[in-house]
């Protein structure tokens, strides 16, 4: 009995690229889950894990958090279907992983972090405000965004680069299969679903074609969530 | 028998980083090879091949052009000592690749065109101006490098963050022990050595510790290698 604490925004959308890649993991792995949504300012929700953000699981009795912990849990615990099946396959995800967290992530925030805003529950707006405003030194984000567009929208799609690289020559990060690499790169994919109507990729690209692959898996979990 | 074509420039530095890539990829496999320098404008000695870049190399009677190709080939041709143990491995190396000729290289290549300019073989000097500058935008390429400076070396610290999140928290990029993907990063910086006085990396940097241990290996084939 594996349970997600997952974030919420208003009308149940579910932005948190970490939380979707503990979903995918799970979901490659053929496990059941249950899903406890849980708004910024919950964090008392998730404190019995000693965590501050999610995903947070709570695996039988096992608190586990972070999306990259949660997923070396789950190989340990459940071997079958693995994420990794040795240890190059885990130094490729490893790379990934650091890499959408920064050049992906940072590139996709400016351009989102209005929608986030405008998105989040009524009573987490100012929480948001604060802690993304502090971050970007301003507390009025839908301007931000509004300004950062021009340049931004472009700018995202070079920072893809080194994936449209490998996915001009195969089907998937992981080769000929879909692997936790992949799951890790649709994740800013689904954050921007659920947020925005910003058209991120041209339809041309071969990261496009990739995501709607990525978007048809286990029976179209990604593309059946709630959109902007 | 394998013969390495490989870029020169003046007083017999070797800056190319692909030519590093098939460098470490030989000595990683334990192979002997003969280097043939070749400046820019002497195209003509690799026509054999097909090509109009380096690193190419003659291994018996058969050409092999692009140094991915080439680390391809020569786990085929030699197996023991693979630079690619398994699909997984060759995956991680592929997307580091296109990450490494992309963000890495896009970073880098703004804060050394004028060194390029500099220590390239007079010969080749309108060479480079022409092919490079036509790229920027410039013919003066000294001055699109010192002006270049002051925002293009942080934005290179930071461009490395990715690699900077694995090297926290093992040696390696492959690892315990170095891969192929090391050899990739380390190029860049090898390209650098050749031409540039600038440190690249602040020497807390986990970068650097990498870079360190880097230089070290098969008797500090990179630390000897003939600097600006």
């Amino acid at each position: 009995m594996i349970t997600l604490y997952d974030l919420v925004f208003r009308g149940d959308r579910r932005p948190s690229p970490y939380c979707w890649r503990t979903k995918y993991a799970l979901a490659h792995k053929g496990l059941q889950w249950t899903e406890m949504p849980m708004g910024f300012t919950e964090k008392d929700k998730i404190a019995f894990a000693d965590s501050k953000t999610v995903p947070v699981i709570k695996d039988g009795d096992t608190p586990v958090k972070d999306s990259w912990v949660i997923a070396q849990h789950l190989d340990r615990r459940y071997p079958a279907k693995p994420l990794f099946k040795d240890e190059a396959a885990r130094n490729h995800a490893l790379f990934v992983n650091g890499w959408v967290d920064t050049a992906v992530h940072g590139a996709l925030f400016p351009i989102l972090v209005g929608d986030l805003y405008e998105r989040v529950r009524p009573e987490d707006r100012d929480y948001i405000r604060e802690s993304r405003g502090g971050r970007l030194g301003t507390m009025d984000l839908v301007s931000f965004q509004a300004a950062a567009l021009e340049k931004g929208q472009p700018a995202f799609r070079v920072a893809l680069e080194p994936a449209r690289r490998v996915l001009k020559v195969q089907k998937f990060l992981a080769g000929d299969a879909p692997g936790y690499p992949d799951y890790i790169l649709l994740s800013p994919f689904l954050w921007g679903h659920a947020v925005s109507p910003l058209k991120l990729l041209a339809e041309e690209d071969a990261v496009h074609a990739w995501r709607e692959r990525m978007l048809d898996l286990f029976d179209g979990m990604g593309r059946k969530a709630k959109a902007a």
